[in-house]
C-alpha cells in the first residue's frame, strides 16, 4: 500500500526517490503514486518524512491535480526546464533538473530510480547523476514501489471485484453462445456464420467494450492441439468443433489501469474419459492449493502441493526440472501455479519453487495450474484471489464446467 | 529500420545489445527486436556481425517461433537458469545467466542494454554487470533501438495505413450519429438516449471492437471549456450541446502493437465568428506546417512556421517560453507541434522548439496544432502523416469539417 513507501524506504536507508517516466502507460511504478493516467508522464519525487511533490508536463498538470493522489503538482516550465535545456542542451538539461529538485527537497544520502523507463537512457542518466553527486542506487527486487504495490487497499481490491464481476459477464456470455450453437456433424455455427475462433473473438471484443474493459495483451481462445501450448492464443481461422479441448483465459483491463486473469476449459459436448481426467486433475489441484491459501503459506508450498496432486495422477510437472531429474519437460504442468495481479498482469507474489516470500493479507494472486499433452491438447482452471487471514476470497465468480451439453 | 541496429552499434563502438523485459507488453523495443508479443518477455542478445540470439520462457518459446523475426530462440531453461537460481538465489541467477549468454558469444567490449525496464531493478543489474566484469554503457537518446525505429519499413507503413483506414471508419460513424442526432432546445439525442460524452464514449468502444482496434489510452472527446485542456479526456457526465467547441483525439493501437493519432474539432450548428477564427488558424497552422514538410526540414522549423501563423492571426504560442517572454502561457499553442508514432503513441522525432534533427523519408509523425482558450474551449486538428522526400503522405484520409449542420 501507499503507505509502504515511506516505511520500505526507512527500512532500506533510502533518503529519495524518482519515480519517472515519459507516459505511464506500461508504467505501472509511475501510475501507482500519481494515482492515475498522465499522458506525458512526469517525475514524482519523495524524501523520507515529507510529502511528495509531483512535476507533469504543462499539457498534464490539470490531469494530475484531477487524480489528486498528490497535492503537490508542479510543472517541468515551473523549474525552469525548458531554460535549462536552453543553456545546457537537452541531454544535460534532464538530470540538471533532477538535481535541482533533489536538492530543494533537502536530499543528501542515497536515492532510488523508479518507473519503467528504457534501460539504456536511464542508466546513462543514472551515471549522470552519480558524476553530479547524487548517491544513486540500484534495487534487487522487490524494489520499493513494487513491494508497496503488492499489498492491495480496499480501493485497490472494490477496483478489482468490479473488473471480476464484468468479466464474469464476458465470460457467461461467451459460454452461453458456445452452448446455445447449433452444432451439426461436429461443427458450430452461430447464426448463419461457422464458429471459428476469429467470430468468438470478435464477439468477445464486443463484450468488452460493453464491460468498459479493455484487452492489451489480447484473449486466449486455444482449440484442439493449440490449447496444449499455454500462450497460444489461438487460430482465427480455426473451426470451433464438438469434443476438442478449449481453453479460454481471459485478462481484462480496466480504465484505471488494474487487471484480473481468469481461464475456463471446455469440451463441446461430452467429454472422453481421458479428457474427463485432464479436468478432474487439474480441478482437484486447484481446490487443493485454494484450500491451503491463507496469510503466511509460502509460494513455494502451494505450487508444490499441486504438483503432488497432478503427478499422483500420472502427469509430470516442472519439480522434474528444480530437481534435476529432467531439462525441460514437454507435457503435465509446464508452468508455475500462478502471479500476483494488481496494476500488471504478472507480478509478486509468484506462486512457484521460486517462492520463499510468505503470503499476505491483501495480497491478490492467480491460481492457475494446468496440463497439456502435446499432441491432444490442454486444460487450465484459473482464478484470481484476494489473500485473506483465515484463507482467501475468490474476486471473481464464474461457474466451473467442462462439458457444454 | 532492424538493419540501422548493425550500423548504429557499429557507428558507436558498441559491440553488444541486450534488450530484455519481463513482457512485451509496454516494452517497445522488445516487440520490436523480437517482431510481436511474448508474455513473459525475453532477452534479445545481437552481437555486432552476428545474428541475434533470443531468449523466452518455455511457455512463449512456440510464440516466438511464431513470430518468426529471430531465428535462433532458445529457452532461459536450454541456459540452465533453474540450476542456476538454485545454486546462486534468484539475484544472482539472472546477471549471471547474461554473462554466461555474452561470453557464448564473443562479446568482450561495449554492451548496451535496452528495454523498458523498472529502474531500480535495471541499476541493480547494471552495477552487478559490471562488477562480473561485463563492460555496460548508458545511452543518451536516441538509443540504439530507438534510433532504428525511428524510421518505419515499408510493412510497418502497411500496417500504419491499416490502422489509419480502420481509424477512418471510426470517426466517420462517430461524425454520423452526431449530425443525425436529434437536437432539442440545444441538446442532443441518439435514440431515446440524451447524447452524453459518455454514450458517445460507449458508441467509440463499440466501433474499435469491430475494427479490431484498441485505446489503451482511452480517447479524448472533450466538449466546451474541458475542450481547452489538451490532456482532458472528457466528463462522461457532460451533455453534448450545439454551439460547444468539441475536440474530438483518438489514438488507437493495433493487434501488432502500433499506432495512429488523429484529432477533429467540431461545432454542432453553425459556429460563431470567434469558433471559426479558432478553428480557421488552426486549419491554417497545420497547411502551413505540412506544406513545408519533406526530408530534410528540421522539427523545429516546422513548428516556428506553425507558431507564425497562430501568433499571427493574434494567439500566443510557447515560443514566448523559449524566447523568455514568459514563463508559462495559459493560452494559444500550449504545446508542440507533434511526434512520431510507431510502437509508441509518443516518440521521436518530435517537432518542436527543441528538434535539431532533419525529417528522414519514413518517418511517422502527427501534425497536431491546436489553439486553446480557457474559458471558452479548444481547437485542435491533428493528422499522422509519412515523410518522403519530396512532401508527405497522409496515412489516413478523413474530411476536415468544423459546422455539423
Amino acid at each position: 500500500m501507499m503507505k509502504d513507501i515511506e516505511n520500505v524506504m526507512k527500512q532500506r536507508g533510502i533518503e529519495g526517490i524518482a519515480v519517472l517516466g515519459d507516459t505511464t502507460l506500461g508504467n505501472p511504478d509511475l501510475i501507482y503514486v500519481v494515482g492515475g493516467n498522465l499522458a506525458r508522464g512526469g517525475i514524482y519525487f519523495k524524501r523520507v518524512g515529507s510529502d511528495p511533490l509531483l512535476l507533469t508536463s504543462t499539457v498534464d498538470i490539470h490531469s494530475a491535480l484531477r487524480l489528486g493522489r498528490v497535492r503537490n503538482v508542479r510543472t517541468f516550465t515551473d523549474y525552469n526546464y525548458e531554460k535549462l535545456i536552453i543553456d545546457q542542451g537537452k541531454t544535460e538539461a534532464y538530470p540538471r533538473l533532477m538535481v535541482n529538485v533533489l536538492r530543494g527537497l533537502g536530499v543528501t544520502g542515497k536515492v532510488a530510480l523508479a518507473g519503467r523507463n528504457d534501460l539504456a537512457w536511464g542508466l546513462h542518466l543514472a551515471d549522470r547523476l552519480r558524476a553530479l553527486g547524487v548517491h544513486i542506487t540500484g534495487e534487487d527486487s522487490p524494489t520499493i514501489v513494487e513491494a508497496a504495490r503488492e499489498t492491495k487497499s480496499a480501493e485497490e481490491l472494490d477496483e478489482i471485484r468490479r473488473i471480476g464481476s464484468r468479466t464474469a459477464n464476458i465470460i457467461n456470455v461467451v459460454v452461453n453462445r458456445l452452448r446455445d450453437a447449433k452444432r451439426r456433424r461436429g461443427h458450430l455455427w452461430i447464426g448463419r456464420q461457422r464458429a471459428t475462433v476469429g467470430l468468438l473473438k470478435q464477439i468477445i471484443a464486443l463484450e468488452f467494450a460493453l464491460e468498459r474493459l479493455t484487452a492489451p495483451e489480447g484473449t486466449i481462445f486455444a482449440t484442439g492441439t493449440s490449447s496444449a501450448d499455454p500462450h497460444n492464443s489461438g487460430d482465427p481461422r480455426a473451426d470451433i468443433r464438438e469434443g476438442k479441448p478449449i481453453v479460454f483465459d481471459i485478462f481484462p483491463q480496466s480504465e484505471l489501469g488494474y487487471w484480473i486473469d481468469l481461464t475456463r476449459s471446455f469440451i463441446l459436448g461430452r467429454a472422453s474419459a481421458k479428457a474427463r481426467q485432464l479436468y478432474d486433475t487439474v480441478l482437484s489441484a486447484q481446490a487443493t492449493a485454494l484450500d491451503l491459501m491463507k496469510e503466511g503459506v509460502l509460494g513455494e508450498e502451494l505450487m508444490s502441493r499441486a504438483c503432488d496432486v497432478i503427478e499422483r495422477n500420472g502427469f509430470r510437472t516442472v519439480r522434474d526440472i528444480y530437481q534435476g531429474k529432467a531439462k525441460q519437460i514437454r507435457s503435465g504442468l509446464t508452468h508455475s501455479l500462478g502471479h500476483g495481479v494488481g496494476l500488471t498482469i504478472g507480478e509478486r507474489p509468484y506462486l512457484s519453487f521460486q517462492s520463499k516470500d510468505p503470503l499476505k493479507n491483501g495480497h491478490v494472486v492467480t491460481v492457475e495450474p494446468g496440463v497439456y499433452l502435446p499432441r491432444y491438447g490442454g486444460v487450465r482452471i484459473e482464478d484470481s484471489v484476494r489473500v485473506t487471514s483465515g484463507g482467501y476470497e475468490n474476486l471473481s465468480a464464474v461457474r466451473k464446467e467442462f462439458e457444454l451439453t
